[in-house]
């Protein structure tokens, strides 16, 4: 499957994948190669990257899970890597899913202010989402990714094959961002994922994704206008999400199920603010329902999410911005939302 | 005074900087104005500033001091960016010293994976050293700036008048990097600064410091060649520095008082390695010790300095990689030293 080549870096797929992670390393001269595992990557993720590589490397393992994405963790692997003698000719692989990548990016980023690193996101969501683009982050509390830097991997290495270690749910999770990949970009590609029924073969889907994706972040590296696409159903999706994980009677939401929620919540608020037509709206609603299972707010629920939403990283001069859809395959960013809105939009998606 | 323009930046002095700051301020709508100080600039130096700006800004304190000079610090004005609802348009001021420059400039490039930041430094130090460059980060544990990004403030504004709020003794640990520029890169420089009885009028030599550290990092960014030679006196110093502050039972050695000592033992090293003269050596010598007190050191001391060199930033594939000095005013790095050599030096600067 062919690379695709981003800013200043490359997503390789498949066998080519570690070809191109073997040349690499065998033309670079690095003092040291560390690679950072979570509990789960390291049983289940482990054993089939040690099978394709033929080169030495140091493991570092962190704790799984969004809780773990923080500053205390950044501290440990740096104090790992210092404890270990990382030079600043060193480089990090980070073998697991967006939590990782993002947590490793930026500790490879900020250590000895910035050594290489490349990363394998073994995840759906990480593949489809976190491959391209450089964003990487820890959250600050609850507050997802608010520490962070852009800054580009050597390389993306994405192989399908890691996803046979994965539960059903955590695939559905990256499947939201690609249904998003649709609704903002191409209504060809939402229909025809709407017609995948298991997740037994998404090689060419994911690729089509990380396309996308990749074609948005090239033409707006910065976040100026068309990246700010990508934020469609997030601005709410965080929100929730934060709450979920805050509040400890909750059951925790996967990303992508809760920003499937806020995909259906700003479908609503496309109707009334940007002409998304209704029919349009019924099969968004119906598509992510019929995959997604729903979730109660109270009105107290809907309080916190919203007071949550100042935090919002697209905020500037104390606006919140919205990004809707025109159509499906169309979207209009900065859109300034009256408050009553919010409420008629849980409302819908209540009696749903 | 003229700006001295920078890799995607500017230094700005006296009277202009304030000029150049409140244009920059009235052409860039900043959703919110940031200004961090410590408790000291605070009282001494957030008058000055509030006498010649015309713009409101929110008040940001952390502790001063080396040791607070870590990622709880970072923690704490990122939480306090955030409850105070900062955005990616604010801008943040730092007001302060090396350690409040490097670590505010930290933070901001990394609040929501960056937000504008202007450097005030209000020590000689920080107007020398920290004012081109980029470098920007925090201390891990007792290693100096083990975590950091390069990132280019919007400007850097150098007002001589902040000088007088401070102690003779911080003067003079700001001049030793500026010998350090004479001892690098010009002669005629190091002639000039050994004829400064006080610090009076330190105007010109400052400028002319700035302008040596420009054309520097300007040549070489990513410190792959001639940037190294900014490390001279460093590699040592920074481990003497390191060992003091850790070191409970020892008085705390300022960053210019340390790497006085590093410039000494690395001249010595530069007359055995790289064939600087005996004469150039007493010199070296001579000058430091009638500017810095001088330091005992137990062979324990010694051992644990020597010790804490295998985690310098210029460290690769295990090796230490020394700057030293062929002449005055001429350099050559990537050297490596034999660990008795070492001995050797202390044993020199003992017998001084």
């Amino acid at each position: 499957m062919e690379s695709i080549v981003t800013d200043s870096s490359a997503v390789h797929f498949n066998e080519q994948a570690f070809t191109e992670l073997l040349n690499h390393i065998s033309i670079n001269s690095y003092s040291k190669i560390f690679v950072l595992v979570d509990e789960n990557t390291k049983i289940h993720c482990l054993p089939i990257f040690k099978n394709m590589v033929n080169f030495e490397f140091i493991l570092l393992q962190i704790t799984s899970g969004e809780i773990h994405k923080n500053i205390e963790t950044c501290v440990k692997v740096w104090n790992d890597l210092s404890n270990l003698n990382a030079d600043r000719k060193s480089l990090l692989i980070n073998l697991g899913g967006g939590v990782l990548t993002d947590l490793g990016g930026f500790v490879a980023s900020t250590f000895k202010r910035g050594i290489n690193f490349i990363n394998i996101p073994t995840t759906l969501l990480a593949m489809v989402d976190a491959s391209v683009g450089g964003k990487t982050g820890v959250d600050l509390g609850v507050l997802k990714n608010q520490i962070g830097v852009i800054n580009q991997p050597q390389m993306v290495l994405v192989v399908p094959n890691f996803l046979k270690t994965l539960e059903e749910r955590q695939l559905h999770s990256g499947f939201a961002e690609m249904l998003k990949h649709g609704l903002i970009e191409s209504e060809a590609y939402w229909q025809e994922l709407k017609r995948v029924s298991d997740f037994e073969n998404l090689d060419k889907l994911i690729h089509d994704s990380v396309l996308i994706k990749n074609e948005v972040v090239l033409e707006d590296p910065t976040e100026q206008n068309r990246r700010k696409t990508l934020n469609y159903g997030h601005t709410l999706g965080h929100a929730i999400e934060s709450h979920f994980l805050e509040d400890e009677d909750k059951e925790t939401l996967l990303h992508g199920e809760a920003i499937a929620i806020g995909m259906i919540l700003e479908a609503y608020l496309s109707t009334v603010v940007t002409g998304l037509t209704q029919s349009s709206l019924k099969d968004i609603s119906e598509t992510f329902l019929s995959r997604y299972k729903k979730v109660s707010f109270t009105d107290n629920d809907i309080e916190i999410i919203l007071s949550l939403l100042k935090y919002d990283k697209k905020n500037s001069h104390g606006n919140i911005n919205f990004v809707l859809l025109k159509t499906i395959g169309d979207t209009q960013i900065d859109v300034k939302i009256d408050s009553e809105l919010f409420i008629e939009a849980f409302s819908y998606y209540k009696h749903l």
